[in-house]
């Protein structure tokens, strides 16, 4: 499932990336230090500001706006400024994110505060966030309502409080032994879903859908958030190194409180399960501690139960479209899609 | 100058203080821990969510933001959001920047990074600064046309970006053994300038003034800006504990480059230069070498040189109120403002 073919993204999406691309590096594209430390977030530039070919982000959130502004019949023109303004908001939450977990590496190079410093690093995520903003006042420009505009200000500013709020939960649980899988599915919405959601409802706004079809899209994203969350954190586990940049078992590694973590704790006894709270109370994980947590959980079908949790998520993502009467060749591009985030290997 | 006298507030800005606070309390009367956190910053509660009457912030951007609004003949009311913006923002700022000085203390009380921690404050500075945005948003319920509203967050936008910009440069500095006085200035305009000047640029704005008055509000606001920060600058190393809440000299023990502290490094030659360069190389500056540092100043009448600039930037703060054509009584109250802010002594 995971095997080394070389990490595709579906013509679907990789399409809209040239615009995309283009659109970021346009608006980036200021003078001052602060900006240099944002294109190397971008894996852009080196940390000296030469130009390079790093691993970037998949840049999803986008895609998925503009996706759904054409399926709707929109020109994906419109959506693009607020694509953008969501691109930005997700590379200004890996910033601080990394600043918050002191993790050293991302996208395989040193992190933003790892290469400058934690301070820096702070104010290059406030600038990205700014960006985000600016990005949003475009629209009007390309041919987008005042009203349409101000109104995607507001989604925008919402999804940005909410993935802050998400941010802020995920740090209390670090701190917390009683988190469940409640909390767990509260958090993880905040954080990463509401981003996906936005992206396809502002994408279907943008493209002058019906209240309806909007709404429709909103349940569609709200659905492929938590596939695209789920998969991530099995990912974290299983995941093959050469294709996420990360070794197998990472996640238990960070005691990152993920699904398959907080599935195995909630499932286990006995002797599993002391053995569990002993490996997740001490403050490091050593190699053996994985290995026994990975016994644990395959002991539990963590992974298919995880892979089932997705893959209901990606059947109520399908039927929330439903609800927007779209044409069959639409449907078919919005399954693919829903595909691609269960099954992606990266 | 800086005796043991009562901090007090003029009148003519202490006025709107009940209605200013209200709005802010209302801005963040929401559930949720990241907002009991920011009540706690704002000073209006424990770190245990207990209402307190702690020492607060003056309140002078809003305070003038208003103040604007009437001078020019407007209400009041209609720049209420606005000023509350502003006023978040600059939370927003201190609560981050508190994370990248490692200030353990703010308004008296332990920092907000020190009370939680840092990945909390950086989330929480996160959330007020959407707070802010929300804030804006509710112009238009105040009977604010939309276009106009839609200035308003832009404005407000390219300010915070200023604030953030000036930040980095800020943190920028520390690093660096050339800051000149003209690297400051510029610093400081957009640290703390910014604010201020826009608190004055968009309360005239609010207060449907003529372009032209806006522009001398504008003009009128940078110079308070300079005005402001130079008399901070005053009283981090001569002002009075009891009304700073910090020890005489804490500046130099801090070793901000402030404007006192680059004009004796500039001015000061042979036996004091060298002392000068000793201790600012060191990791910490010691009781006597706060002493030294002091005895240098006094000999380049240091104090004398910054109340001096700091009266020229008075003087052009009420120049530039002249193209306005106010009427005799508001150029008093534009008068006592300036005199205010160069004379405080906290």
């Amino acid at each position: 499932m995971t095997g080394h073919t070389t990490p595709t993204i579906p013509a679907i999406l990789a399409d809209y990336r040239p615009a995309i691309d283009a659109a970021l590096k346009d608006a980036l594209d200021r003078p001052g230090q602060a900006y240099r430390v944002l294109r190397y977030a971008m894996g852009w530039e080196s940390a000296d500001g030469e130009p390079i070919s790093a691993q970037t982000g998949k840049a999803v959130r986008p895609s998925l706006c503009l996706l759904a502004c054409e399926m709707v019949g929109g020109n994906a023109t419109s959506a693009l400024p607020a694509a953008v303004s969501l691109e930005l908001i997700h590379n200004f939450s890996l910033i601080h994110d990394d600043i918050q977990d002191r993790d050293e590496s991302r996208h395989g190079r040193p992190s933003v505060w790892k290469t400058w410093d934690e301070a820096k690093a702070l104010d290059a995520g406030n600038t990205m966030r700014v960006e985000a903003d600016l990005a949003v006042q475009r629209l009007t420009a390309v041919g987008v309502q005042v009203a349409t505009a101000v109104e995607v200000a507001t989604v925008i500013n919402e999804v940005f409080l909410e993935v802050v709020q998400g941010q802020y939960l995920d740090v209390s649980f670090e701190q917390r032994r009683d988190v469940g899988l409640s909390d767990y599915f509260q958090m993880i919405s905040m954080k990463t879903g509401a981003l996906i959601r936005t992206s396809l409802m502002l994408g279907a706004m943008l493209g002058e859908a019906e209240p309806q079809t909007v709404r429709a899209f909103t349940e569609f994203g709200r659905a492929l958030g938590a596939v695209f969350q789920i998969t991530d954190d099995v990912l974290g586990i299983w995941g093959d190194e050469e294709s996420t940049g990360k070794p197998v078992g990472s996640d238990i590694r960070r005691k990152k409180k993920s699904l398959p973590i907080l599935f195995a704790m909630s499932k286990s006894r006995g002797t599993a399960l002391r053995r569990m709270r002993e490996i997740y109370a001490q403050d490091s994980v050593s190699g053996p501690d994985v290995a026994a947590v990975l016994e644990i959980m395959d002991d539990l079908e963590t992974r298919r139960y995880a892979g089932a949790v997705a893959d209901r998520h990606r059947g109520e993502a399908l039927d929330a479209l439903s609800a927007a009467e779209l044409e069959p060749e639409i449907l078919k591009s919005a399954e693919e899609i829903a595909q691609f985030l269960l099954t992606r290997s990266f």
